[in-house]
């Protein structure tokens, strides 16, 4: 039994239970309260994960922390058709863990940004805001490039790989740090579509129209 | 023909350099001067990489940028024996990633340090220090949890992967940036056995003994 350490307005568990749900899977959840009790610092929760984050995978008696690892982990083991996660074609691996860590810099960015707007979290929100713009100028510019070349998702193949669905929440809810994407066609074009792939879930803040 | 765009005290640069000389593969430089000329934010530079950061990769008429991405590359291509990135086994691929991801902590804290006392990039570096300690702390607890278990690398597989690579050049860099590993005994017998992987490469602050 697969099951999601989760709280329910972080876009870093989202994109778990989104492609869990792309892939057809079950789970069961065990919400953690964030805020206000800051449960994922609670000593408990540390026991699961000493860096004190969610999300947290457990699948039978595996257990894996950090939202893009769980990433890997789910479309090397659950998705048959291999095409989430390519384990067969290193050129795309590469492209893939590119986007991973481009999805970290926008976890540290905009979701940052969203944390302070959002929930209080002292930091330096102009300076997150213009990280994230920073990122989004990048990833705006590669999209388009893509479409010029008849792609529509991050990585070569011509279908999304777990890379879009690793930088898409943090994107999708960038307004609610107060990070405009009117300024970035190609990455509207591009959340539009993933919110078209058939299984896509929403969250909050995160509709699917 | 294999380019890396390469900086000669970059921890980043140097994990690429490594697993280039594990996997026994040739390959040619080309020296980017990151300080004083700051020549990976000129515009040729930023041609390559939009991120203005090192390490960048060439393979024939594919392009990556991020350290942690070339690896899962190089590994992937051409490790014939399949042991630094075991494409099949999802559980390995999950622990993996989680420790890349670890890594790029790693570079936000220690080596931000390092870069703050070597060459004067204005940063907190006593907040990046206990960032740095605060992650040792896990990572230590973790290689110490393995040792007990029988296990000597980061991940469950009895060979080093492409996780260790990650991990190893800003720990065993971390004194040029103010932060000891005498509290880390783990950590400290883990660089040792990095060190004795047939094939090791040192660098500038890495010796061999």
């Amino acid at each position: 039994m697969i099951r999601l350490y989760d709280y329910v307005l972080s876009g870093n568990c989202y994109k778990i239970r989104l492609l869990l749900s792309l892939l057809g899977l079950e789970w069961e959840t065990r919400w953690i309260d964030f805020h206000p009790k800051r449960e994922h610092k609670s000593e408990w929760f540390l026991g699961l994960n000493p860096l004190g984050q969610v999300p947290v995978l457990e699948d039978g008696d595996f257990r894996l922390r950090d939202a893009q690892a769980i990433l890997v982990y789910l479309a090397a083991k659950h998705d048959e058709r291999g095409r989430w996660y390519p384990a067969g074609d290193p050129r795309t691996l590469g492209e893939i863990a590119q986007w991973l860590a481009f999805a970290d810099g926008i976890t540290a960015t905009a979701s940052a940004a969203r944390l302070h707007d959002g929930i209080f979290f002292e930091l330096d929100a102009d300076r997150a805001r213009a990280g994230a713009n920073a990122l989004f100028r990048v990833l705006d510019e590669h999209l388009w490039f893509q479409e010029q070349e008849g792609r529509e998702w991050l990585c070569a193949p011509g279908h999304p790989t777990i890379a879009d669905l690793a930088c898409f929440p943090y994107v999708a809810l960038s307004e609610e740090g107060g990070v405009s994407r009117l300024p970035y066609p190609a990455i509207r074009r591009w959340t539009d579509r993933v919110k078209r792939i058939p299984g896509f879930i929403p969250m909050s803040g995160v509709l699917v129209a």
